[in-house]
């Protein structure tokens, strides 16, 4: 067990309500608050937490909506002198400058924290134990931060059972701009589009848009926040897609062949670099398109004679049909196991396609 | 039985070759031919359908690149001055225009077509039986085409489970501008800021980034043909597109909280406009989240029990885990049968949260 037992998150949300809940589990001392009495309540019930009521506190994890928490860990270094205070927002440098002006024993015990995880709901309701499992969890540190506060933020995202990554803040904002805030501008914008749209236009989207504007769904007041508090590394790959895309209708005006394929290739290689499901990028994999009918049982006679078969499925994918109730289902497996689920799914009855 | 039996499919890519696989089996007299000798083999056995050696032709379905259609259209008419001549290429007003000088007894038998159905696949081997059961297949008119002529391509739709979806060239073009090509280029473009991205920035990225850009896999010889086919909606939707990044990028400078927040909530507002999987939008959907071991059997004793709960799920995603053999699924089921399903799947030993 760790030396730093006392632990209280700031923020009953819900990644402060999953950090409390797994760390009740643990064996921790966990104390929660949040400012709104109410969302308190139901995060001390959620997790189990303690009300803080005079206790000593070794570590204390800010989980307050991004653009409070250089505010909350300032006055968290001053309440708490002995404690080592992190936080969890999705942006690093913001909140590192907007400290640069603490004293060096308060920048010694300030640790950056992000865990990687679980926005598809919010609140401590939806607060569930082992969120950061497998999760990255990626730790920056100001310049003053010592290896001791460093090491009692791994210590906690290890018990959680997320992947601790060391990354500068500007490195964890260049990367996350990349590979998170940017996408959430272009599906937001794309999406937008459908908002004056016919109902008859709409009406022919299919599972291509419907992918890439997923995240469009996310939360406004959440993601203000991030945006803001990343604004120069998001700024400027917008600043550079904004410049591409008038580059791409100037091509397609021009009829310019080159210049448009070059886009889409481009594109292809650039998906490509995305791991696969396990990091093994390496690993070819084939798509397998299995027909069904949309009632209950089909998925599980699927899935059954998929584990029968031994095969491993890296990915599922569920394309909806229009007016009738049947769909495909994309099943993507090794290369090398493909055949073998042909096989075993075509003997069940089902029609594929490789 | 249609008074048009005897139809000739021009192209033996997926798309010509599923065409006349379904066809063959409906009992009609198929025909295909393909300019490259050994894919007009490969379609022809994969088909059933035979080489044509001069019977007559009713329907001739012109399914070759889009850049060819309309000379390949021009060709036909001219070869077979009885058939009604329609295509299946995803743009419709270029061709449309192409063929303006044709005599008014010529655009009298021509019909657009655009059956909008898999592209996960391409080429003869993969053409399989019934691609297009529910996939919506619009038809276009030139001013002079006959009803008559319409019926013999809606009847062929119909024959293969399409829905039929009529529109004006001008109007298709427009639609799948948004809901199709434009994505396309937007998911290009995002997807080729990685190919010069660090390996430690992309190894941070998620389903978020992973959904929003995995289109960006597709065909660009394919694309390249249609977005030039579509250059003026597309561009247009680009440009505004364009413009709308850059106020973004502006207003991240300035620190506009505002019009950060409308970008967002825009694109949620979008979103939402999508229609369900059976074009239900009005029906209320939960999402629940299980944990499962990633290995054989644990996907269909999940499914197993979605299904002994009588619950019909109406998506199913799976969210990646990093580095272990974990995996969350997101099953999207109506809110009114998500209680049912939570009893079901924590009742099997399953972690849910919904």
């Amino acid at each position: 067990m760790s030396a730093h037992k006392n632990v209280l998150v700031i923020g009953g949300g819900l990644i402060g309500t999953s950090i409390a809940l797994d760390l009740v589990a643990a064996g921790r001392n966990v104390f929660l608050r949040d400012l709104d009495e109410a969302a308190e309540a139901v995060a001390l019930t959620r997790s189990n937490a303690q009300a803080l009521a005079g206790q000593g506190v070794d570590v204390v994890i800010v989980a307050t909506p991004p653009s409070t928490v250089a505010a909350v860990i300032r006055a968290s270094v001053s309440e708490f002198p002995e404690a080592v205070v992190t936080d969890v927002a999705s942006v690093k440098g913001s909140i590192a400058a907007a400290l640069a002006d603490l004293p060096e024993q308060a920048k010694a015990r300030i640790v950056g924290g992000h865990p990687m995880a679980g926005r598809e709901v919010s609140g401590a309701v939806g607060a569930q134990p082992h969120l950061f499992v497998d999760r990255p969890w990626v730790i920056t540190r100001l310049n003053e931060t010592t290896d001791e506060a460093v090491g009692a933020v791994r210590e906690i995202a290890s018990e959680l059972g997320a992947v601790p990554i060391d990354r500068s803040a500007i490195e964890h904002d260049r990367a996350v701009a990349l590979v998170s805030h940017t996408p959430q501008v272009i599906a937001s914008l794309l999406s937008g589009l459908l908002v004056d749209a016919g109902a008859s236009d709409v009406e022919l989207a299919g599972q291509g848009l419907r992918d890439t504007i997923r995240i469009a769904s996310s939360d406004a007041d959440l993601w203000t926040d991030i945006l803001l508090g990343n604004a120069q590394a998001v700024g400027r790959n917008l600043a550079a897609l904004a410049r591409e895309l008038q580059s791409t209708a100037d091509a397609l005006a021009a009829g310019n062949h080159e210049v448009i394929h070059e886009v889409l290739a481009q594109g292809a290689k650039g998906r490509s670099r995305l791991p696969g499901k396990h990091g093994a990028s390496a690993q070819e994999t084939t798509v397998v398109v299995v027909r069904l009918e949309d009632k209950p049982g089909e998925l599980a006679r699927l899935f059954t004679a998929a584990a029968q078969a031994q095969v491993n499925l890296e990915d599922v994918r569920i394309d909806h049909a229009l007016g009738r109730m049947t769909g495909l289902v994309e099943l993507t497996v090794a290369t090398a196991s493909s055949g073998q689920l042909v096989s075993a799914l075509e003997a069940t009855g089902f029609t594929v396609f490789a």
